[in-house]
């Protein structure tokens, strides 16, 4: 008989799913109604030993004390701020990330956000959506990128990843974090020095409340009205 | 008497336009209605001198005819396409571009293009707009770019600004363009070839009638269904 797994959080394409149901008995919990949900509690969860779920979605305390024989959730993220990992550590249950598969997208995103904020690509979108191209209706030129520095807020896999792309766009980068990091003369010495010295701040650290509310109203304040936060 | 200038297309912030009205007695035509528009030729296109005018709008030789004086069109762009050189090359009229100046900018807009296309990034932001965040409503995850190919159409400048910025994110280069360029080993021999070895295409060339209708039909069928044209 295959192991019984819940997937929680719903990511995953088809294709994926249906590798995984050749291994496993999968029950996709984000597809169920309310009353199928109730009845997969019942009948199921007392089954269950793994659980497939995502950074976003995470899993609590209460919904893990549903699964008696949980022994494993996976999740596919590298944040695990949405888990709860005191109450799965105190049943010996094993969790799981992706700490370096997502590294290189995540920094792309970083990067996409970045350039659609320097150069307005949502409302230009909508300007050619909404036929305005066709009436030549004026465009204001938008923000170079080039000489600019960029401030990462923590320098780690990510914010190095996002700093290799940014130095190709001709940015000149700045960190903070506790720890010196690996290139301690680009280092500032607190997130409002950061933000002062910053045309762009870029937030890289892990989320939970180690770094909750760190990006506050001095530090926008730092960065100024012609900053940008991403 | 300052000389008299016609400032034709409208980009320029009003900053701009102050600082070259302190030397240039300039008349912005693009704020002007259709009866000022008339009042102006009739009054004062004899005795303009200089002409200022963006790529897209450009100048066409029936416009340039009104203006005997004329002596020197600056285009505030790259490509001159939009402007009537052997018209203007015939009344010994000067005609200057800012060919180096704006690279950057347009290799970080193809840049932008790209990862918003590879991110659904309007799509996103419609859906942030219209609350869906809140309702946790599925994301289909997007594409990498890591290893991927991008095919540049066109290698000069421009190009090989974009190849830089592109290899910062582990995409793999191809190119064509007529001449064999500056690394040969990564030119292809058509651009349906390299359309064809292409997850994205990147248009890099100047406008104008050699390249207009180079990417027809059978060079998007040779970029394929899941294939991305920038």
């Amino acid at each position: 008989m295959k192991p019984v797994v819940a997937v929680y959080g719903n990511v995953w394409p088809d294709a994926e799913l249906s590798a995984l149901g050749a291994e496993f008995d999968i029950h996709v919990m984000a597809g169920m109604t309310a009353l199928e949900t109730a009845g997969f509690f019942d009948q199921h969860a007392g089954r269950v030993r793994g659980l497939l779920t995502t950074g976003t979605v995470g899993i609590d305390a209460a919904t893990a004390a549903r699964f008696p024989k949980l022994e494993i959730v996976a999740v596919h993220a590298v944040g695990l701020d949405a888990v709860d990992l005191p109450a799965l550590g105190a049943r010996g249950i094993v969790v799981t990330s992706t700490p370096d598969v997502l590294t290189e997208d995540v920094a792309d995103l970083a990067l996409a956000l970045l350039l659609s904020a320097a150069r307005r690509l949502p409302q230009l979108d909508r300007y050619v959506r909404a036929g305005h191209w066709l009436e030549k209706r004026p465009l204001q030129p938008t923000r170079s990128l080039r000489g600019k520095v960029a401030g990462i807020y923590g320098y780690g896999r990510i914010g190095q990843a996002v700093a290799s792309r940014l130095r190709a766009f001709g940015m000149e980068i700045r960190y903070f974090q506790r720890s010196a990091g690996p290139q301690p003369a680009l280092r500032c010495a607190s997130l409002a020095a950061l933000a002062r010295e910053s045309d762009y701040l870029l937030v890289c650290t892990p989320g939970g409340p180690d770094t909750r509310h760190a990006v506050d109203a001095a530090v926008l304040d730092a960065l100024g009205p012609q900053g940008t936060l991403v």
